[in-house]
Parts: C-alpha cells; sequence; structure tokens
C-alpha cells in the first residue's frame, strides 16, 4: 500500500473515530485488508486504536487477523482495559505460532489468565510452543500441519482437505506412518492429477526435506531460500512431525536477520527500529559509544605518548587520520564481506586461513594503489618532506593490512565460537583498527624520520 | 545441506570424473538435488564440471533445474564447448524468468543463436521478457502463469490444472474476463471445497493484489511480505494478466538488496559477494577508497592549517581521533537506521524534518552522556588543562550533532532523488564527517583555549 493511501487510512479512521461515526467507521473496516488495518491502527493514539479494535473483537477472526500484522512489542497497550472473556475467542483463531509469540510477549498474569480461557488441548498446545527458543524451528513452527496416513487414496485425502479448517495454507501434503513420523510429501496439485483410488505412499515422494525443532531459524531460512519450498516441516529426533514453518515466516526470519546483522555492524545493539523512544534508543547505543569512547581515549594516550615526535616534525600530527581512517574503511569491507558471507552460506567456517589470505591479497593490491596514490599527495600536504611521505605510505600499507587480517579473522572466529560475527565486528572492530593503526604510524615514522 | 555433506559431494564428483567411473557418477547425480548438485558444480575446476554438466544433458528437465541454481555470471563458462542444439532443450524447460535472465547474461551470438533454435512463441516471449529491466515487476517476472476464464465451473478448472503442465508452482488460480484482465482469483484448496458445477466467478475473490510489470522489484517484495503471499499477478496498464512472481523469487530479490545495502554502505561497491577474483575485487574497491583517501588528504591539510595551535598547545592532536572517530560512529548509527527503515517500510521518506528532528534528540541525549565520559577523561589524558577538556566535549558535542544530521538527511534526501539511499551513505559520508569534525575541533579549541 502506498504511503499516501496508508495516510489517507489513518486519517479516515481518526477522523470517524472522533466523530463517532460507527456506520462509516464499520465499512472502512470491512473493505480494508487486516494487515493494512494493523499498521494503521498502530500508528494512532492508543486510545483511539483500542476503539477501533474493540469493535473489531465482534469477528474474533478477523481481529485475530489484525493481531498478527500488529507491532508485537505494543500489542499489550492495545489490549488494555480489554477482559480476558474477549480475547481468549481471537487467541483461538490465530495461528499456533502466532498465538505462543504473542503470549510470550504479554504479561505474565495476562497470558495465563487467556490461557486458561482456552480448551485444554489448545492451551497445552501453546504452553509447550512457547517454552521453544525464539530464534528456533521450535520457535517459529506452526502445530497446524495438515498431515494424512499415507494408507489413504487420493480421494479420502481430498475429503481430509475439504474437511480441515484449521491448517495454515496447506499446498503440501505431509505423509506420516502408524507412529506419526513423517515419510512423504506431495503437492495438492499432484494429488489432483492422480487416478482417485491411488494410495498415497504410492505417488508420495520420500525424500522429504525436515528440519530438527532445535534447529536455528537462520539455518531453516537457509534451507527454505535454497530449495525453494513453500514450507518445511518440522520433526523431533525420532522423525515424529511436529509442525510446520510457512515461508511467510521464512521471509520475516530473512528480513530481521539482516536487520539486526546490519544494527550490531553499525553498533545499534538489537535495538528495535520501529516504535523507538527517545530515551530507549539512547540506552540501547550509548554502551556501544562508551566502548568507543574508551577506545579511542587510549588512542589519545598513545598520541600523546609520542608527542615529542609530533613536536619535532608538527606535520605528523596531520596524517594520523588518513593512515587510522582509510584501514578503518578496509576493515569494514573486510569485515562485511565475512559477516555477509556467512549468512548467505558463502563462506566455509572452517577455512579461516584461505578466507584470510584471499582477502590479504586483494587488500594487499589496493593498499599498493592507495600508498602511490597517498604518497604524491602527503609529499605535497606534507611540506614536500618525502621521508614523511615514505612513512605515511608505509603506516598505511601496514595497518591496512591489519586491518584485513582482523576484520576477516574476527567474525570467522567469532562465528565458529558460535558468537553471532556481526556482534563481534563494528564499533568495537573499528576502535581496535585505530588503536593499532596509531601505534603503527609513529613506530614507523620514528623510524624513516629518524625521530 | 550442511557444509561437510557438501563437501563430501564435491570430493565424490571430482573422484568419480577423474577415474572415468561414469555408472557411479550416473548414480550419485540421479540421487543428488539439483540445487546440491549446481553449487558443487560451481566449486569444481571448471573442465570437470562441463564434464559433468555434459552428462545431464540428457535430461533437459534436470539439467534445467542445475542451470536455474547455478551462479549467473559463470553459466558461460560451463555451457563452453556445447552445441547450440544441446543447449536449446534445456532452455525449453527453463521457466521463462530464468531463461530471459541467463540469455541476457550470456555472450550475444551464444544467446541468439539459443533463441534461434527455440520455437518462435517460446522466443518471442523471452525477447519480450529481455527487455524489461532487471531491476522491475517484468524483469523477475515468468510469464508461465496459470489464468482461467472466469466463466468456467469448479470442475473444468480442475481438468484444466490436471492438463496444465508448464505453469509455475500453481496454488493460486488466477481468473480473467474475455479481454484477458485479471478480474480474481482463488486458491486450489478452495477450488476443491466448492461444489464441481460452481462457476469460477461466483467464488473468486474479486480485489486481487497485482502489481505493475514497471514496479521496483523491492516494491514488490515488499508488498508480497507484507500480504504474505505465494505469488503476485503482474499486469499491464490495462490490467491485462502478463504474468506471475512467485515467493521464491522474491526471497531471492530481499536477499540481494539486504546484501547490496550492506555492500555498499562498506563502500564495496556491487561487488559480487560469491566467486570473486582478485583482481575484481581489488577494482571494484578501489574507487570507493580513492576517494577516501581525497577527503581525509583535504582533513590533513585542514589539519595543517591549524599547525600552529598544535605547535602551542601540542596536546591538542592526540584528541583528533576522538572527535572524529566517534561523530563517524554516530553518523554510521544514524545513516544506518535510516537506510535499513526506508528498505522495510518503516520510515515515512516525506517526513524528513521530523525524522532528523528524532535523531537530534536522541543524538543530543548519547552526545551529553558520551560529554561527560569525555570530559573527565581527556582531562586525565590531557595533561589537567581544563580548557583542553572542555574544548574536547564541546566540539564532541557540535560534531555529533552535525553527524546526525547528515547522517539521517543525506539517505533520506537521496532516496526522493532517485538515488539508492546506501549508495549515498558508506565511506563518502564518513569522510565528510571527518573533515567536518576537524574544522569543528580547531575552532571550538580555538574559542576556549584563546589560541
Amino acid at each position: 500500500m502506498a504511503r499516501d493511501r496508508h495516510q489517507l487510512l489513518v486519517d479516515t479512521l481518526r477522523r470517524f473515530v472522533r466523530r463517532g461515526a460507527d456506520t462509516h467507521l464499520g465499512r472502512v473496516l470491512e473493505k480494508t485488508r487486516s494487515e493494512d488495518l494493523a499498521q494503521a491502527l498502530a500508528e494512532l493514539p492508543p486510545r483511539e486504536g483500542r476503539i477501533i479494535f474493540s469493535k473489531m473483537l465482534e469477528d474474533p477472526q478477523r481481529a485475530a487477523e489484525v493481531v498478527s500484522g500488529y507491532h508485537l512489542p505494543s500489542l499489550a497497550g492495545l489490549f488494555e482495559g480489554l477482559e480476558v472473556g474477549q480475547l481468549s475467542p481471537v487467541f483461538a483463531e490465530l495461528s499456533s505460532d502466532d498465538a505462543a509469540d504473542i503470549l510470550t510477549e504479554l504479561p505474565d498474569a495476562l497470558s495465563e489468565a487467556i490461557l486458561g480461557e482456552l480448551e485444554d488441548e489448545e492451551s497445552d498446545g501453546l504452553e509447550e510452543l512457547m517454552q521453544f527458543g525464539d530464534d528456533t524451528a521450535g520457535g517459529i513452527m506452526s502445530t497446524e500441519v495438515f498431515a494424512l496416513s499415507r494408507e489413504l487414496t487420493a480421494r479420502e485425502a481430498i475429503v481430509a482437505l475439504q474437511e480441515s479448517v484449521d491448517a495454515e495454507m496447506v499446498f503440501y501434503m505431509y505423509c506420516i506412518n502408524d507412529e506419526g513420523h513423517l515419510v512423504g510429501v506431495l503437492s495438492l496439485r499432484q494429488l489432483l492429477t492422480v487416478p482417485p483410488a491411488t494410495q498415497l505412499r504410492d505417488v508420495m515422494v520420500s525424500d522429504v526435506i525436515s528440519v530438527p525443532i532445535t534447529m536455528d531459524q537462520e539455518d531453516v531460512a537457509a534451507l527454505v531460500a535454497r530449495y525453494d519450498l513453500l514450507a518445511i516441516p518440522v520433526v523431533d529426533e525420532f522423525n515424529k512431525l511436529l509442525g510446520i514453518i510457512t515461508v511467510d515466516d521464512v521471509i520475516d526470519v530473512l528480513r530481521d536477520e539482516a536487520t539486526e546483522d546490519m544494527m550490531l555492524m553499525a553498533g545499534l545493539g538489537d535495538e528495535n527500529i520501529v516504535q523507538r523512544t527517545t530515551f530507549s534508543a539512547i540506552r540501547t547505543r550509548v554502551p556501544w559509544l562508551f566502548a568507543g569512547v574508551v577506545g579511542l581515549m587510549g588512542a589519545a594516550a598513545l598520541i600523546r605518548a609520542f608527542e615529542a615526535k609530533i613536536e619535532a616534525v608538527a606535520a605528523l600530527a596531520a596524517f594520523i587520520p588518513v593512515v587510522v581512517g582509510l584501514s578503518g574503511n578496509v576493515g569494514v569491507q573486510s569485515s562485511t564481506l565475512v559477516v555477509r558471507g556467512i549468512a548467505m552460506g558463502h563462506i566455509d567456517v572452517r577455512a579461516v586461513g584461505s578466507t584470510v589470505w584471499g582477502e590479504v591479497k586483494i587488500v594487499g593490491g589496493i593498499a599498493v594503489l592507495c600508498g602511490g596514490l597517498v604518497c604524491g599527495i602527503s609529499y605535497f600536504v606534507g611540506g614536500n618532506n618525502l621521508m614523511l611521505a615514505v612513512a605515511v605510505t608505509h603506516a598505511l600499507f601496514m595497518s591496512m593490512l591489519v586491518a584485513a587480517v582482523v576484520g576477516t579473522s574476527v567474525p570467522l572466529i567469532a562465528e565458529r565460537l558460535g558468537i553471532d560475527p556481526a556482534l563481534a565486528t563494528g564499533p568495537i572492530l573499528t576502535t581496535t583498527i585505530d588503536l593499532v593503526g596509531v601505534l603503527i604510524y609513529f613506530v614507523v615514522a620514528t623510524f624513516w624520520l629518524g625521530l
């Protein structure tokens, strides 16, 4: 929905709520898609959002759609003042993965009250789902999976499909044996193209791609992307079918993981990109900058330690940012390539040596080219001091290579240690390179200028 | 496929090719998924990859699957030495979006020869597809869309589906009127749940989400993600149905766009993250660093212009990296939030003023907190010079605010001017902030230290 059409929707809803124009409001709600309504409600003042949402409760199916599209951490605000009895029908309509995510996010008392209102079977399932780690296959799967015994015929399968109401977006049918183990898959379309009396076991594909319930969500997403799947079944250690992860959830995972990597690399922590308050944004970002302050003050102390050299050759001070800045750029390039390469599955994490060596060759070439330019310009900027130009160039060359090695190896090693590689890079890496760059610069300059 | 299983596949293929163990090789090829084979072939030495691929040509359907999964820019190498007559059956099996992408990438002579071998209808369609911009809906759509007249009954529709062979991943059926205009959609599952004699027009949903053929692929992907679609139809300006974009292509777009943004922000240009040679990597990265050299040499010249101040207060030099480095960090934070926020659709691009103001408030708070720490530490590091500490703190505060304004507004303005916001940030932004930071630092220091 284009931004201006969206703004129009927000304004219209607001106007009708203020006027109490219930009939008009009802008509707008009816003809607007749930996803658009969810976003509009989130942008309205909380009280007005709640008025509209409480009207939608008459149709729990619709309310559930809006709730699924709503910004998760703000849902508690939308639910404020509502009775548990009004909310539980909505939760009964939600797909189990969404319901579990939301219940985890709500205040404990409310979440328990809602679970208490649901049917036992449903609440047991949800409580089980809530146990799984947020970032695992179990945490993002839905338990409403459409599975049939492989002994059924195509005709029976079609009837079963016609009678099913709850299953999430059916396009694959999973076949199970008597023990509930996943033994095959077939597409809805295949089902239509075989004679009605055919047993599923004779047409199903038995080589099913499935994931264990503990698998990291990033790995699940990579599999779905790699094999162009619309859904992937989740199994336990005995290959018993437990749930399904659909491609729309995978898209969310891919987008969120890319966002998270970018945030971490920019020193933004896990800042929520939407609806942050000024205060919470400051709180998330300050620690990274404090770390930067400490590192850069280390660099300052280092420069002060070499102050006698600057007093001897005043122009030395001018080139600190050149050496430090360019090495920082190289370090960011190297680490970005590695972090994204790991996320996309292009980099073999075990091959630290060859990855670092590949990058060192590239940065070596870059350093030679940049070195030529830097030598020429710094000769003039430095007041025709050839030895100074040589020192700057030499320091830059070394410092760039160090940046390449550090920028490549740190995220690789982090990944192998089970630390998020994006977390291990970012501002901390840049500050480290700053410190090393300053040290190299003065040591090299001392040598060439005979200080 | 886990990395070690993958390595095993590569090693096995290689061993069998070298030994000429055709029967074994054939068996491995048969039981391996096409996506895994595609990746393995790309990792084998070119000659060996070609030997295996030429064996697969006996089964054009299978060869087409491997080709779709292969790294696009390297395909010409895989095709080397093959006859056009061997390749054209493979192209006949490819989905039209993949075929058009590949033909665009191949040398003109080869691509024309292949088009010449295909049936007229097919080659005309492909040539048309090749006209569309790579980054538009037309560039990523497939023309094999399953569309039916809305006058058909459910029973007739099922028969039509059973007889169709070419259509891409069918799960929605699009309904058209006599003029070929898109008028409705229904899911395969709905089709099964209505009485066989029902006309499609009576059960279809007529409010279809579709995209114009010229729409940017990022916007298409955003729509598919927003409404959790499995496919989205592409129409011309008269709403005539032209093609379909499936969710697997959308996933590729989302991943590629995130990668591209990260590459641009790190000053890696549009460097291809996979299979780059040392030389091509140097060529892509050097221009950005040259720009950095020029900017940082500007900063060096600026520092030299203030050399008399450093000679008066030697410790002044030590805090240049503190001011410049921390402002750079803030600039990266601000621009990353905006670039990603635009990509995710969270930021209203027209609201430049309020977005900048929101960020200035946050960075103002951050600057006060960092300023306290910086003032304290720099007092000691600077040799108990209170005025110096005040100058550093004051300069940092101003420079951080400038970084916030520049970091937020530049990508926003770029987006409004139709320039990729990620391109407008990255190293160019950091270097600008470096220059401004140095200038602010010396002007402020001159004031406080009475130089």
